[in-house]
């Protein structure tokens, strides 16, 4: 098996740069734009005073995510949805993956009957929109959390805890952590992997595109994630270390 | 950790009965009814002479998927997809992953520009729907191959193994194969695995619905599932050993 | 006038097997699995205990119905309603009749707020799917209903008796009763007709694919009906007639 | 049986006045507003050098039609079908009667590969609008058969005689001939009935929406539509034997 | 710069003959047939006792508006809204536009809450639908109101003045007034207005098809506009002035 | 009259401070992000080398745009259009209009058969996201032109001049330029303008949300829009003359 050469001169166990920049935008009361390298996703956190049917006078809340790409973040340009007439199943696979992985770290009732509304558009698409959008939406929540502690609307914080993402994969037969584009292009296994600050399995979707895989790859895989995943929690934690307004 | 007891004494490591009866409609050129216990889907295989416009001209064939659920499946009737003018996040999900699952044993330059359409609808839910549809959809399959080899269109069977899928969870802590229903809704983890005859993973998607699960879990369950998706190869090789009709 | 000839020797004036499997799924109130020949149509009758926004408060009932056709039940697969966002036009007007049919024989009233909601799915298409499905439709909501009154839910049956429908055509001049596919095709009129137990008519449709037909034809084909589903309403009665899970 | 009394002393087996205005609007090829009394639909016939996929290169033409209210053609104002996003069930049903119905009159290989549409909208309703639909239509499409041939795009015309539509019905036991709006809501029995000019049927659909019917009610209520068929007919020809403009 | 010379020996600055049908159909509070030239509208005005959701328990009341062309008002059939399943962008602009053009002479508050829903339903397209349809609805609207006057529903009226609109453009450089399609489709520019009674403007929409527009140009047309809409405003005083059913 | 005081100690004729960014995302073939203020509108062009039906063999190109907003770009949420299943009626004036005012200064022979699809993005909204995505894509479009040139696949640049836009209104009596969110709320007459490079109209787009406007209120707005709209020509100058990357 010889070696994949990753652009860059990156190690096939090193994350692109990662950005995380609080207040990117003003209205929302969470507001992030997180960057895995060239991928650029625009995370919001919105709080509603109110809660969907399934949810009304339970004394929960809900955690949800819309996912949306714009039509020019890619090499070529996409179909605008909206214009369409509907989500494709692409992106509506996306958006509940984002809001399971959310709500893994809420507790619900603690949120009381309001809805925080999550949306991850992706401005840029370099690989990885997922993941980047789970990883900065965590960070949208925090802030509209934080905002509601701050405002004495909740007297003690729903989130248990950090969750973030990434996607490893087999390229040429080489287990490469954080894909980009053209490495996810050319895999032959893709793995998203979502996980707790405690290094716990929130989500695991791995697919062969190409080849079957062995558990031997998988269990390189899910290191690789791990290691990743790690180092994203820390990311974040640096980026909620600092006072809002100065990313 | 207390074990879970699971109804008809079946033990944690037991599939549902498993039937695979061949030739249950008259018009499709695959047509398998697939039981897992009481959860029912009919899998057809339609051959159609052409293919979707990313494969035209390029030799190559095409092998889709869709997936539905009669209203009534269900325990409470459920809205018809139809009649709501749209498919669901979820079923959207379903259908892809039975695409993707059955294209990985597909070499679709030995089909030749044509299309398998596989048809999974649901008659009865009772827990692993998806699962029983990639298991029976790829009997289905064989079938279609086998007339278009009989009636000399292909020379060769496109075909490179069998693939097969099972779910596994873990039920207040046991890990648990092939869920029906009442411990789907029970389960705290949940995960859907698809492999090949050689024991290669096509797919793995696993899900905390509540508490994040750890590394040996997964292992844990990773090994039920092999297990699982083993005897339901078993399963259909005899199947697909008996004269049609005779099943 | 020569006649024409059906196949397997059936008389012009014979309806194809007619089987009625009650308890067919699991999950519904009603649930029969209606054959005429090679077409099967499984009918189910949910029972909710809410009605549409024009019988709200109201003190009556509704029976209302929806059918579908699984994309390989003809001879040619067809689009899956679902994913091409809305049902056909001959799709709502087989569900409109279906619907008016069974509320012809319902007392509104005497079923009290809530509703009936019959769904016909063809698992398999070989002419007369809407009769069969009329036929069937009956059967599972006379389950549903008995079910009702055994729960206690229901002092008397609102069904005022039964219901059953039949398609007759003139087939190269021959008039025929209970048309199959290569018929329905080659039928220059096609008729479909609805009756009560008692004799009377609940709908009449016909319609010349070719040339018109006249009063005189018009009369044969309405004898032919009234032979067949005086046979129906027989084939009901007996399968009605034997405990619910021998069928 | 007491006999119902209809609005202005109207006879059970008298149409309402019957207008046939030709040349209603200046685009269309043909054009007529019909009126039943108080029912007013404006038919039109355009004529498109080209056909439906499933006739192009048959040499065959096509007839077809749509059907469509104004919202405030009713009591009550109702729903814009294009605001609401899509056709209503009774408005496909409507709409594919009309085509059938027109076709039923026109040799299809004698038209050429051109399609004739028929578009029947409705400005105000009073019942009967299909019925009037239709017989408007019939008229619509002679006029633009006329132009064709006028043109020398037609050497022959493809039109095998009239046809023309009426509704009949049992109110309050009362068999009566072309009902209004006020009968209409109060019929037991509603039936439509579309004829040739040679007294042949080309769509008889009766329904009960109250009490079943007897075979003597059909005959009788099939006696009273021949009566006014037969008389729409000859309006329709009085209407074409005037100049155009003229009406 | 040569003058355009205009059919029928029209003036630049000459309105095509305008013609107010009121009570044209017989179910709407108010109903009027609007003819500039060849183009004929017919706009009803259907009172409805509820408002939509943004405006209930307001006190106030709600004027709408919905706008259709029929598929062969225009010299090429169109397609039908309906059946295509949405509203095209042109039609969703000008029926926003004739509702904020009656909006701005209603007062809200004494109206009640209750809403006005105007329908502008195109017969015959020859140019200049949308601003005969706010000069029919006007009259229509005005109509509805003076039923709820004289059914003591309403004490005063909430209507503040006539509103009216005109199109105006440069025809091959001559500025004209009130285009027919002919100059529609060979002008340069084009502008819809939209004033009151006492000559202030509603709207103002200009459009440089072609070549841009200088001030000077944009004055020239305002002021043919406001030609334009008095005498407009003055057909709607006579026709209002008649007794309902003498036009 | 009393003056109002804007925001910021801004002058009732006074811009926004106005920021154009090229380069803002990598893969479109323009890129820019237009600030107004806290108004923040991501503008990319992409060129594909075909075009749409109407212009298929007419050796013209074609420019179109869409426009959409985030969904927190608002002060409260708004519903995803993608995720509703259609555009608003908004949305599609907007985007029809962007579209109108670029092909104002394209010649489309000589831009060839292609086209150049403006994608409107609003990331952040305060008022006038219209006129800033009309400003910022006309940037975006010279980028597109500017790549068509240096690779020699246009010898010519097909953009006649430059093209710009700007709001103005009467807030309190007061006619101010370039309205921010408060203000546009606040405000009795909103006017859209749109010019060329050299002073001419290309649209004039007023509404009157309250009170209709004079003559004279119209023409103070102008003179206000004109000063704005030189103004944003010389920012898109000075932008366009810095290299790409600069900015």
């Amino acid at each position: 098996m010889t070696s994949f050469i990753r652009s860059g001169q990156r190690a096939a166990d090193q994350l692109r740069p990662v950005r995380l920049t609080r207040g990117f935008t003003i209205h929302a009361e969470g507001s992030v734009l997180v960057e895995f390298g060239q991928t650029r996703v625009l995370c919001t956190a919105s709080v509603e005073e109110k809660v969907p049917p399934h949810k009304r006078g339970s004394g929960e809340g809900w955690v949800t995510a819309e996912y949306g790409m714009l039509p020019r973040a890619t090499h070529t340009r996409g179909d605008r949805e909206a214009a369409r007439g509907k989500q494709s199943g692409r992106t509506q696979e996306i958006q509940r993956l984002i809001g399971r992985s959310l709500r893994a770290v809420f507790d619900l009732s603690a949120l009381g009957e309001r809805t925080i509304a999550l949306d991850c558009d992706v401005l840029q698409a370099d690989g990885g929109t997922r993941t980047a959008a789970i990883t900065g939406a965590f960070v949208a929540a925090q802030d509209a959390v934080n905002l509601l502690l701050a405002r004495g609307k909740l007297a003690a914080s729903p989130i248990r805890g950090p969750v973030a993402a990434v996607s490893v994969g087999l390229v040429e037969g080489t287990p490469l952590l954080d894909l980009e584009y053209t490495e996810d292009v050319a895999c032959g296994t893709d793995m998203n992997v979502v996980m707790t600050g405690e290094g716990h399995f929130v989500e695991v979707q791995g697919t062969a595109e190409g080849v079957p895989f062995t558990r031997a790859e998988m269990n390189e895989l899910l290191r690789l994630a791990e290691k990743g995943i790690s180092e994203l929690i820390d990311a974040q934690r640096q980026a909620l270390a600092l006072p809002l307004g100065a990313g």
